[in-house]
């Protein structure tokens, strides 16, 4: 039917503009399918078939489960499934030595309290907040190899299965990481370097912007949801899991690039925090851009200059402290121009003290000066910013 | 060694106290141990075993991976992983008898050539938004299932196969979905629900406090941070994201409850969306209370009372919303609330235009401007959020 036409054409819009906005996820793509059909060929060849069996199907299984966009979340999981696989056929294998003294009705009673008591135990550990962070899917796999391999036990002959298991799960997993690392690796630390950059360069961008926007005239039928540059700060409000699930991916990554192995992730951290705060001010500040409750127009630009100074110098700094960032160098301009906003904030100070406002009504000022007093706030934001930044660069 | 040793008890102790604090995760871990166990019950009795055989892993695998926590991720999880297998077992068939058309040499090559393609396509399907929220694991089945029927069928007799393997898969799902209905069921869309009313209570416990904080004559040695009631409101400044999953998880669930199938969730996002603008301004009302760049005590007091009846009025109007949502009821109180709050914001402006600060500098005034400012526009922020809970119940 019709609809159904739009539809698929619509979702094959999206597919090609995602793909043109970051041609690493087709990339990705064709990495999955090459490392699928190559572990695949496992099977056609009747060496590797005769040394594997049908266990070779494990090997797929493991590329599908591990093979993730970044080398930091591939890493993880590879080594995650590698790691609990061994220990689950491990403690499998005792389990099944341990039940077969019971003889042929004994044996599966305590097998089946094996796999309950493990079951149990470990969906419980995967709820505490420090494994569920680096280990979760290493539980899930121990669960699963556990019952599987205290299962099959049973009716199989085990330690031969075993090991062919945990050769297969070996091969899926390294031919996953060894995608990952050596064909156009995705670095999570870098994406995390650069969002952090970013989130400081949206903030920038904004606070370049304000000055202007607020001190205008107001015009008719130009809204400000017209102008996404002052829209695009609205991200970086929401973006701490994303960073803190980034940074913890990233310690699994090997040196790389300008990154060395124990890269201080946990510095990212912070900045970003920062960022965040920063953030919510600049939230607070857009509110009073399209407020309905407003300062008149002319008792605002009563205090324009000192002010869109402030959002200017500001907003330079936090642009140039994520160029600097981006290059991972120090950069010189940020301080002069935190401490152009230092001295416009002292300005602005004196301007109001000079009694520029007198005879104006107090509640006719009431959203100015909040307007004013978050300014003054974020020149110290940005400071503690360029602060955690230089840190981190030296 | 010691250190160990104290990681261990620690861990432990960790446990015991997630264990108190939701022993629902306890129950769960406990429902995934019986799952386990009953399907593992098809390996032991030797009439299930022979009709399965060695297929019956999968049962315990699709346990594994499918039952969640709540009963609409289970359900999700279940449906998708049984569309999946089908769909790509029905392709998978297809694939292979146009493959054995092209003899025992171009076989695995056109084998290999569907693998490299359906990986490569599916994969970049997981990336598009649409797909990821309701479709990412049923796409990740898919690709896993089509992989292995199309690998095996080259030396397995396939149908018998495949079909043995959807059976197992549809009992490991319906097993999941059962013990995760019917055994003490957890609803995302009831936790939904709680969230987004303790978000509006968190908010509201701060303002109440707000006023007697603000308005408190500095004391030596007590900080704010010991305040945790001060604090609560953090967490709904990043909540959006697990909101939004929860949302798309619930559309899963069949009526429970009070909660009707299609219930109106997306509500429940708009609800959030404006309890978060609210919790912005929060955070920036709380900067005020431990800044250093501060209105003097005296200065300040002589707009306490309105201030703190607005602050008062508000956190109620927002206690009682959320209590009226946790209840599924319509409040009366609110709206009481709601004008209080009004009435004190006229009482704030009047003051002001009176000319209570007249004689002070202005530039002291600033930072109680903001609040006043902050105040006034939490009034209007808590009746939008009124109306839209108000929608909501009726």
């Amino acid at each position: 039917s019709k609809t159904w036409n739009n539809r698929v054409v619509e979702l094959a819009r999206k597919a090609k503009n995602l793909g043109k906005d970051d041609p690493r996820k087709v990339v990705h793509s064709l990495k999955v399918a090459l490392a699928l059909t190559l572990v695949s060929l496992f099977y056609y060849f009747k060496p590797l078939y005769n040394g594997f069996g049908v266990n070779a199907i494990w090997a797929v299984l493991t590329v599908v489960f591990v093979l993730e966009f970044s080398v930091g979340a591939t890493l993880g999981k590879g080594l995650n499934r590698m790691l609990a696989t061994l220990l689950a056929a491990a403690l499998g294998i005792g389990a099944h030595n341990l039940a077969v003294l019971f003889g042929k009705t004994g044996e599966p009673i305590l097998l089946s309290f094996f796999v309950f008591v493990v079951g149990a135990s470990v969906t419980f550990l995967r709820f505490l907040p420090e494994m569920k962070v680096k280990y979760d899917f290493g539980l899930m796999v121990f669960i699963l190899t556990f019952c599987l391999i205290s299962i099959l036990s049973y009716r199989e002959e085990l330690l031969i299965m075993a090991l062919q298991r945990l050769l297969t799960i070996v091969v899926g997993s390294c031919a996953a990481i060894f995608v990952s690392i050596f064909i156009f690796p995705v670095w999570i630390g870098e994406d995390l370097h650069n969002l952090v950059a970013v989130n400081l360069e949206k903030l920038g961008t904004f606070l370049e912007g304000f000055g202007a926007e607020y001190f205008s005239e107001p015009q008719e039928g130009v809204s400000i949801q017209e102008k996404p540059f002052l829209r695009r700060y609205k991200s970086v409000l929401t973006s701490q899991e994303s960073e803190e699930n980034m940074a913890s991916l990233a310690t699994w990554e090997p040196r790389h690039g300008r990154f060395r192995f124990r890269h201080p992730w946990k510095q990212y951290r912070k900045v970003g925090d920062l960022t965040r705060e920063c953030a919510y001010k600049i939230e607070a500040l857009n509110s009073y851009l399209n407020s309905k409750n407003q300062t008149s127009f002319e008792i605002r630009s009563r205090i324009q200059e000192p002010c869109t100074m402030i959002s200017l110098a500001t907003g330079k700094a936090l642009k140039d402290l994520a160029s600097a960032m981006q290059e991972m160098v120090q950069s010189s301009s940020v301080d002069s121009h935190i401490s152009n906003s230092k001295i416009a904030a002292e300005n602005l100070k004196a301007l109001i003290k000079s009694g520029l406002w007198e005879g104006v009504e107090l509640v006719e000022t009431i959203p100015a000066t909040a307007v004013v007093s978050l300014l003054l706030d974020l020149v110290v934001c940005a400071e503690k910013i360029a602060e955690v930044v230089h840190q981190l660069a030296s």
